[in-house]
């Protein structure tokens, strides 16, 4: 099959390589009609995590069941199906506590830029959409693999509530589908972070009622001064870096909650100021699976429109110059077309 | 007035200071019944935190009104009350979000350890018992003015729920009302690390239904394999060093949380190792001030009884003795009578 391989710094290509084929009687393979590109897929784009040369990369996709193994029960070839990034049996002790990203027998998509990709655990992972979706759709439904199920586990884990004032740090796909969590779970006011214009529309789209386009220190003042000195009930930290991090716990009011989902890269909390602010931290990789049920009726009843975070849709075969868009930020997200 | 006094690295005396006066027209003056010593007490008497020459020691006690100032509405001379530990107006923006222990105009009891304290901001601060209590309830009370509420604190914060199981780091007076606080909050297995066979007693007393002698590792595989390898729900962390920390987060489930009420002294949180398993972290000085409409009704019910916590009595005048005793871990909590 095509699949989009990653060879070395900022080197990606397109090539043939194996189709991947069923392993264990619990996988399903599924032909991807649309994958595309994760910021988290930037870091070994960029060097900053360790690779394996040649190694398929990707790990967001939807598209229709092609083959199930001899175990598989509920899923059909097929089926249109969306494809959480991690996969889960649904049934462990993990999963029945709301964290499927931890599950016993947790499994990754690893070529969902691709024509093909192996899903473990197909009965667990597999979300059927029932029928083929109208052309429309299937951008909201591509981001139900991975970015809007993130963004709403940022706003789960920081405490969202009805009325809640919230800071999305952040203004990648995540954080933007943070804002639209936020919005979603009732929050009244939200004051997303972001410098760059096409970000900061797509952030009002979906709900955000201030832009602070300042950083770090000012970006605080400015909430601050937004919040009577107080601070915000609830901060969805959605970059990862020791930056947000500080700046997510210091626009947060004394008792609120932080929910971080970015890949922490070297952060380290220091429990004192925690203890001062009485502030809670929560994150880690989205229970995708789990946030199915609640948010996939909704992009099919069309009450929410995460797939607005793709602002380029390219052949699979351009797969290289879709990295260099969201690298150099030219594209918030980059759809891709097998 | 006599007082607890501390002078150095275990140099505790009882001596004669001025008596605390009204400064602002919000203060008011309590004459003290019964003061105690605190476990975080013993880290300015270890040499762990810094002290001022001769000042004097103890923020925890209970009383009647002796005196309040012009502007005092609601308190009145007179009353019996419990004293929180750390004084709020109970109307400040924190106050009203539950944050009572980041009030905009925090105080604190400074002299616990003696006949009189300043209590500011008293008509947010003191809870009056409703006339002068039986003596039987003189420990529980007393219990309500910070150990008690700290306990409940790590319960609130780790949000431990009906039917959980739970884990207790710490088997100090603060993890043993933490014990006490979960079986009220109705936890289904409470399990204490405790080595200690008074503390043992207390924490089954208080609703321990495991009790794990062994510490760090060694604990993390008891509760590993109590739990079936899943970890517990819910950890309540009462002890502030690195060590309980970690132990906390190991053995708590993916997705479950971590309360911590221990003064962290250069305790660092990996963002990763949160992230890696989706454990929340919550915790702070306790808003002793929002729980005691809920606290107060069940001591003055007999339906908790906190005040088992204290397993010696004695006279003010023998302060240094009572620190001697829990320093040395004779005595679980000394309570002290002027």
């Amino acid at each position: 099959m095509r699949a989009t391989t990653i060879h070395g710094t900022r080197d990606i290509r397109v090539e043939e390589v194996p189709d991947p084929t069923l392993r264990r009687p619990t996988d399903a393979i599924v032909k991807i009609t649309a994958g595309c590109v994760c910021g988290s897929d930037l870091w070994p784009y960029r060097g900053e995590n360790p690779i394996r040369e040649g190694a398929t990369i990707g790990h967001e996709c939807i598209g229709v069941v092609e083959e199930v193994g001899a175990e598989v029960r509920d899923v059909r070839v097929g089926d249109f199906v969306v494809v959480p990034f991690c996969h889960c049996d649904n049934t462990c002790a993990h999963c029945r506590n709301g964290a499927q990203s931890v599950c016993s027998n947790l499994g990754f998509t690893l070529s969902g830029q691709a024509e093909y990709a192996r899903v473990t655990q197909a009965d667990g992972t597999l979300v059927t959409t029932g029928g083929v979706p109208d052309d429309d759709l299937v951008p909201s439904l591509l981001a139900l693999s991975d970015v809007m199920p993130t963004g709403w586990h940022a706003a789960v884990s920081a405490g969202v509530k009805e009325g809640d004032t919230v800071v999305v740090v952040g203004d990648g796909a995540v954080g933007l589908c943070g804002v639209l969590a936020a919005s979603v779970l009732g929050a009244e006011r939200i004051v997303a972070l972001s410098r760059h214009e096409p970000r900061q529309a797509v952030a009002r789209a979906f709900g955000a009622t201030h832009v602070i386009a300042a950083r770090g220190e000012a970006a605080v003042a400015e909430v601050r001064e937004l919040t009577d000195g107080v601070g915000v009930d609830a901060t969805l930290e959605c970059v990862g870096t020791d930056e947000a991090m500080t700046t997510a716990i210091a626009v947060t009011r004394p008792g609120g909650g932080v929910g971080f989902v970015g890949a922490p890269h070297g952060v380290e909390l220091s429990a004192r100021s925690l203890f001062d602010k009485n502030v809670g931290v929560r994150g880690g990789m989205a229970p995708v699976r789990r946030y199915l049920p609640e948010l996939l009726p909704m992009v099919l009843d069309r009450r929410i429109d995460p797939g607005r975070v793709f602002d380029l849709t390219l052949p699979l075969e351009q797969s290289p110059e879709g990295y260099r868009a969201m690298d150099e930020r030219r594209a918030i997200k980059v759809l891709l077309q097998p």
